[in-house]
């Protein structure tokens, strides 16, 4: 693709009503409207790419969580990296690689300070977006801020053929732990030991998964870092040790039911001393510029490696964010708008 | 009572079956034995308190947990304070009086290296079981290592007339938090409020629990010292503040249950970023000669109250352990076998 002239309108994903259960591609509505025009202090951003996660499910039910559910009509929250079409802030010209919540859509405005300037010597702009965006800041501040990592301890990461969840392998791995992926099927748990460095890898999908656990883990599990919840969570809560932490990072298997499910008993909570964290990688922001540097410098050294699956164009945002949920994605999913500029 | 002379037999209380569910009499048998004698190292160390604990209850059933579970004949666990018969370590001589997990019993022998002299000068000795025991020791350590309170928040603390979280209560507001107790029924509650100086105290037979917790919360709950589990934690877990933490230190209300409930959903674990913190006093012995020394500062300005209910003579021990399950106690169960020695 190249990227396009700017046009007098632009298109933009909404919800046309909210999913129940598992999002079809008739929950969504493309809408073309005119181009807006920034205001004071103000940034008229056009999309390179952007970047689909589980999370954006949680926001489409109609259910409160951690943020307001979208309502009708309005934009699919994601992130998105773009550049600078008009500025009306001098701090930011146009043609500055920025990243900003700018959801399923070919244009946004978006108030200069919200934005984040990305260095274009990192990598392609798609990177702003998972190794050095969203998903890779959760990975390395999720094991930073609560793993505790003691050399040689077991980590187990799920959804660890995943955007976040072949990073914390990676990390893991880097920070001297043992490394225990869960993913679903034989070939992503070939990708998360041959690719990710992980000593093994189970597939949840096996009948055999909890055994295969207490085999991959015959020490046990010191830390876990959950993306996924339900019943691969409770097959791992069996297996902590006493004093084992989990890192409650995201709940894929849960974002498609109406009501919450339960948690697993706390019997063994408290007998096994566990401690369970939720985090949510907004409240670190300022760690930014730490994870930048250590993580460029890791990716620069050959040290770590990412994938990115692209699919073209705003109107083939659902059906990637569909297919993601059901785990047919490898690494990054990013709807590509236009490429990188030069 | 008075204390009894040395005779060639004592007492102690095994069980005779595992409870299913709510324990009885019947569970219980009373065994006379031959007074045992010390070896190399160790003491006969005559009982003169026992401590009455719902933990207790955990180790009755067939299930594994964090200990092992007791098998048919063996005497009941209990924290004890006694005074030692024989000694054949010259380090505690006889006279000395020591705590030990001298059990359901009469008479116990004990490795000297296994068992901590108490200092006469704090108080009598029940007190070596209640506030310089086991429960005191629990409720400083608990608040101390995981509770992180900031003046001004909000503490709400389960089982709070009950000898830990009577002095949860007030330990929290002695470190500055706003207090509020959940304990059954009404006179619990005023004596929460009048004599252990929460500012509220609601009442878990209520039907309106939920809606009084919220009322009695109007900033939510910053931390919760969970003694009891089941739906009195559920009504919690929902009025939470973001980045909130519960420290879990029992679960009362799933003791005489034969298989463990399960926890509250996660999705507010992840969306409220709430830690949960499974706690035994067990592993934070270090911390002993501070908690002695901070306690017993508070106990002699007056800063802290507490309450002791005596039963008399072994035998006692299940009907006390039974009531003390109901919730019927106020303060520290003891089950009293003879007067302190003068």
């Amino acid at each position: 693709m190249t990227s396009s002239a700017p046009t007098d309108t632009f298109r933009r994903i909404a919800l046309r009503r909210h999913p129940v259960g598992e999002p079809t591609p008739e929950d969504f509505v493309v809408l073309s409207e005119p181009r807006p025009t920034p205001g004071p202090g103000e940034l008229l951003v056009r999309t390179l790419h952007v970047g689909i996660s589980p999370a954006a499910r949680i926001r489409m039910s109609s259910r409160e969580s951690y943020a307001a559910p979208l309502e009708l009509g309005e934009t699919i929250y994601a992130p998105t990296v773009g550049v600078v079409a008009e500025s009306r802030d001098p701090a930011v010209p146009a043609g500055t690689i920025v990243t900003s919540p700018g959801g399923w859509s070919e244009l946004s405005v978006a108030r200069s300070d919200a934005v984040d300037v990305f260095d274009p010597r990192l990598g392609p702009a798609s990177s702003a977006l998972g190794i050095y965006g969203t998903s890779g800041f959760t990975a390395w501040a999720g094991l930073r801020q609560f793993g505790s990592i003691k050399p040689g301890s077991t980590l187990v990461v799920s959804a660890a053929a995943g955007a976040v969840g072949s990073l914390v392998a990676q990390i893991g791995r880097l920070r001297g732990c043992r490394v225990v992926g869960i993913a679903g099927g034989q070939e992503k748990c070939r990708l998360v030991e041959e690719e990710y460095g992980a000593t093994a890898c189970v597939d949840h999908r096996s009948s055999s998964m909890a055994t295969d656990l207490a085999t991959a883990c015959p020490a046990g599990i010191d830390l876990y870092f959950d993306n996924v919840g339900g019943k691969v969570r409770d097959a791992v809560w069996s297996a902590l040790t006493p004093g084992g932490t989990v890192v409650v990072c995201g709940l894929i298997s849960e974002y498609n039911q109406d009501s919450p499910e339960p948690g697993p008993p706390w019997f063994r909570l408290l007998s096994q001393r566990l401690t369970v964290k939720g985090f949510l990688v907004r409240d670190h922001h300022g760690l930014r510029a730490e994870f930048l540097a250590e993580m460029s410098a890791w990716v620069d050294a050959g040290l770590i490696t990412y994938r990115e699956e692209f699919h073209d164009g705003i109107e083939s945002a659902p059906r990637a964010f569909i297919e993601m949920l059901r785990g047919h994605n490898r690494g990054k999913t990013i709807v590509r708008l236009a490429d990188d500029p030069r």
